[in-house]
C-alpha cells in the first residue's frame, strides 16, 4: 500500500506530547476526536514484541474526557448508557455502551466517576458532547458539559508496574483494575487509573496540567531505560488477540451492543431510565442474528480499511472481516468480524473476499488465544 | 515542518474516489467526519493560480450528509439553527450556523430542503447526527435521522459552466447560486446544487450510487483537456481571502455566530422556537467583544496548526490567528483570526507570536481583496 502524508491544521489538534514524540520518531498518525493519534514508530510487529516483555508510554490524550457535572449528572450520564450506574462508586470506572433510542451504538465509553456529581466520559471516536448536549438542552437539565482540559498518557506493558512504582511509589501497585487514586510526583497531584488500551497491564494517567504533564513525560524516559522503556501506540494485533473493540472498526451505530458481546453491561432488570432501554428489550427477545467474533486469516499481509465481505464455503456472504492485524504471535492475520450466527463457532471455516482474492480462515472465540 | 503518514483503518473511510484519485497522484490527506479528504496534489500555490483560472474536481465526500426526514423534521432542523427556516423552498440550499442553547457554535452547514418533510445538513467537521439524535429521541420527535448514501464531488472554478454543459447540457446555467435541480448524465439522475467551498463559482455533484458517480468521475477526465481540468482539493489561501469560515480552524464550540460574522443569519425577530434563542438574544444585546477577521501577515511561509496569539504593539494579547496560508496573491501570509474588537479595523498594526517568533502583520476585512 501505497503512503500519504498527513495535513496538520488546527481542526486536526496536536497533543502537548506531540513535538516530544516527533522528536523520539514517530513516523505515522491516525486522528481521532479531531486530534492526532500516533500509530507506529518502528513496526507494529516490533512494537508487539516490545510491549508484551517491556513498558511502553503511549500519548493517548486523543482519549477526550467530556465532564458532566451537576445535580442532574448521574440521570443525564444514565440515559446514555445500558450499564446500570445507579450504584456506582467514585474510584471506579465503568465500560459502559453508550446508546441511542434504537438501542444502537454511540461509543464505547470508560466513564470515570470522580465525585458524586462529577462524571468524565473517556471517549472512543465520537462527539460524545454533541449527544450529551442535545439530551441535556432539550430536558432542561441541571448539568454542565464540556470537554475537559485533560491529556492522557497509558503506561503498559508488564514491567509497568515497576516503572510507575518508582515514580509514584510502592503503593500504587495496590490500585486495582479499573479503579483510580489520585499520585503524586514532584509536589504535583496526578489522577491515574489502572486501564489501558491492551492486555499486558498497566496504567493510564490523566494529565490536567500541561507543564506538569511534560515534566513527567520526560522523567519517565531519564529513568526508563532500565526498564527498556520506550514510545508507543495502541498495537493493533494486541488489542485484536486481546479482543479489546475499537468503535468505528469495530462496530459502529448500525450495531447493538448485543452483537458486540456487550451482554455483561446492559442491565434490563433494573429500574434504571435510559433512552434505548425498549428497543434493547425487544432485540434481547428476539435474540440477535450475528455476533463479533475472532478470525484468523491464512496470508501475511492484509489491508483491512473498510469492512471485507466474509464467506461461506459456497460464496454466500455470511459477514463482514472489520479488523485485521499480522499477528507475530499466530504468523499469521488476526481480526474481528461480525459474523452470521450459526457460524460463530471456534474453528469454522469461512473465506474472505479482499477486492476479489479469496483468502481462507477460520472463526475463533475472542480473545484470541 | 517534517512530514508524516497517515495510517489508514476502516473507522476513516476512504471514498469511492480514494482509489482514483491516489492514481491521479494525490500526496497528503486530512481526515475530516471520519473520512479521508484530499489536501495536495502538487502545492498549495500551484493549486492556488489553476483553480483561478481554469476548472478543478474535489473529492469532498466528506461532507457527510444528515438527512432528517419525517413529520416533525422542520421542527428538528429549526431547533438546531437560529437561521429562519420557516419560509424556506424545496430546491435551495441555506448556509446555516447550528447552536446549542448557549448559543455557541456545533456546526456551520449548508442546509438542503429536499423535500417538504425532508432535509439533508450537508455537515462541517462534527458529529451533527449525535446532536439531532439527542434533541429527537429526547422530544421523541417523529423523524427519522440517518447519515445518508451520498459523496460529493465539487467542480470549481471559472471553466466549470463550460465543462458542466458539455455533460448536463447548457441550462445547467441557469441553475442559480444556492439552488439545486436534478440533471442527467448518461440516463442517471444527478442532484446539482451551484456551491462550493470556493469563491470561483461551480457546483456541488450529491451522488447516492456510486457506478453513476465513478462513470461521470472518469467521463470528466476524459473530456476535462479542453478546459485544463485537473483534480484538486478545497484550497486555503484562496478560501481564507475569500472569506470561506472552516469549523474546527476558524471557529469551535468556544464562539457564537454573532463573533463570527454570521448576523444575517441570526433571525431573532422571527416567532421561531430553537435551542439558543434566549442566549443569542442576550448576546445581541450586551454586544460581542470581539470578532473574525482577516489579517495579512508580513512572512513567506507560517504554520498554523493551532491557534497563534495576536499582539498589540505594547505586546498585550488581543486574540488568536486561528487559519493562515502563503497568498499567491499578495504575496505574504493570509489568515482569518478572533480579534478584539477595538482592533478590527482595516489596516490596524498586529502583530503574531508564532513560538516566540513575533511578526507584523496588519488587520483586514473578509473576503480579503
Amino acid at each position: 500500500m501505497k503512503n500519504f502524508f498527513v495535513s496538520k491544521s488546527r481542526r486536526i489538534r496536536s497533543t502537548p506530547f506531540t513535538s516530544r514524540i516527533e522528536r523520539q520518531g514517530v513516523k505515522s498518525y491516525t486522528v481521532y476526536n479531531h486530534m492526532l493519534l500516533p500509530t507506529t514508530f518502528s513496526s507494529p510487529e516490533e512494537e508487539y514484541n516490545h510491549l508484551k516483555e517491556h513498558v511502553q508510554v503511549w500519548d493517548v490524550s486523543v482519549q477526550r474526557e467530556i465532564e458532566i457535572s451537576g445535580k442532574d449528572s448521574y440521570k443525564l450520564v444514565q440515559l446514555m448508557t445500558c450499564r446500570d450506574l445507579s450504584n456506582s462508586s467514585v474510584g471506579r470506572c465503568y465500560y459502559a455502551p453508550l446508546v441511542d433510542l434504537h438501542g444502537k451504538l454511540i461509543n464505547d465509553p470508560l466513564i470515570y466517576k470522580v465525585e458524586e456529581n462529577k462524571w468524565r466520559i473517556c471517549i472512543a471516536d465520537s462527539d460524545v458532547l454533541l449527544f450529551a448536549k442535545g439530551i441535556a438542552e432539550t430536558k432542561e437539565f441541571n448539568v454542565q458539559i464540556k470537554e475537559a482540559d485533560i491529556d492522557t498518557l497509558a503506561v503498559q506493558g508488564p514491567k509497568s508496574f515497576k516503572l510507575m512504582s518508582k515514580v509514584f511509589g510502592e503503593k500504587i501497585n495496590n490500585l486495582r483494575f479499573f479503579n483510580f487514586e489520585y499520585f503524586v510526583y514532584n509536589d504535583y497531584k496526578y489522577l491515574i487509573s489502572r486501564s489501558g488500551f491492551s492486555k499486558q497491564g498497566g496504567f493510564e494517567i490523566h494529565i490536567d496540567n500541561i507543564e506538569a504533564g511534560l515534566r513527567l513525560y520526560d522523567y519517565f524516559f531519564e529513568i526508563g531505560n532500565e526498564f527498556n522503556l520506550k514510545p508507543g501506540t495502541p498495537n493493533h494485533p494486541e488489542r485484536i488477540e486481546g479482543g479489546l473493540l475499537s468503535y468505528g472498526n469495530d462496530m459502529d451505530l448500525g450495531d447493538n451492543p448485543y452483537e458486540c458481546g456487550f451482554d455483561r453491561y446492559i442491565n434490563l432488570e433494573s429500574d434504571i431510565m435510559f433512552l434505548g432501554k425498549e428497543s434493547l428489550k425487544e432485540i434481547e427477545q428476539k435474540g440477535v442474528s450475528r455476533k463479533l467474533m475472532g478470525l484468523k486469516i491464512e496470508t501475511n499481509s492484509l489491508v483491512v480499511n473498510k469492512w471485507l465481505p466474509l464467506l461461506n464455503k459456497d460464496n454466500i456472504e455470511i459477514g463482514e472481516l472489520r479488523s485485521g492485524a499480522y499477528s507475530p504471535k499466530f504468523k499469521k492475520i488476526v481480526g474481528i468480524g461480525m459474523v452470521k450466527k450459526e457460524y460463530c463457532k471456534e474453528g469454522e471455516n469461512i473465506l474472505v473476499n479482499s477486492d476479489g482474492k479469496i483468502l481462507s480462515g477460520e472463526v475463533c472465540n475472542l480473545p484470541i488465544i
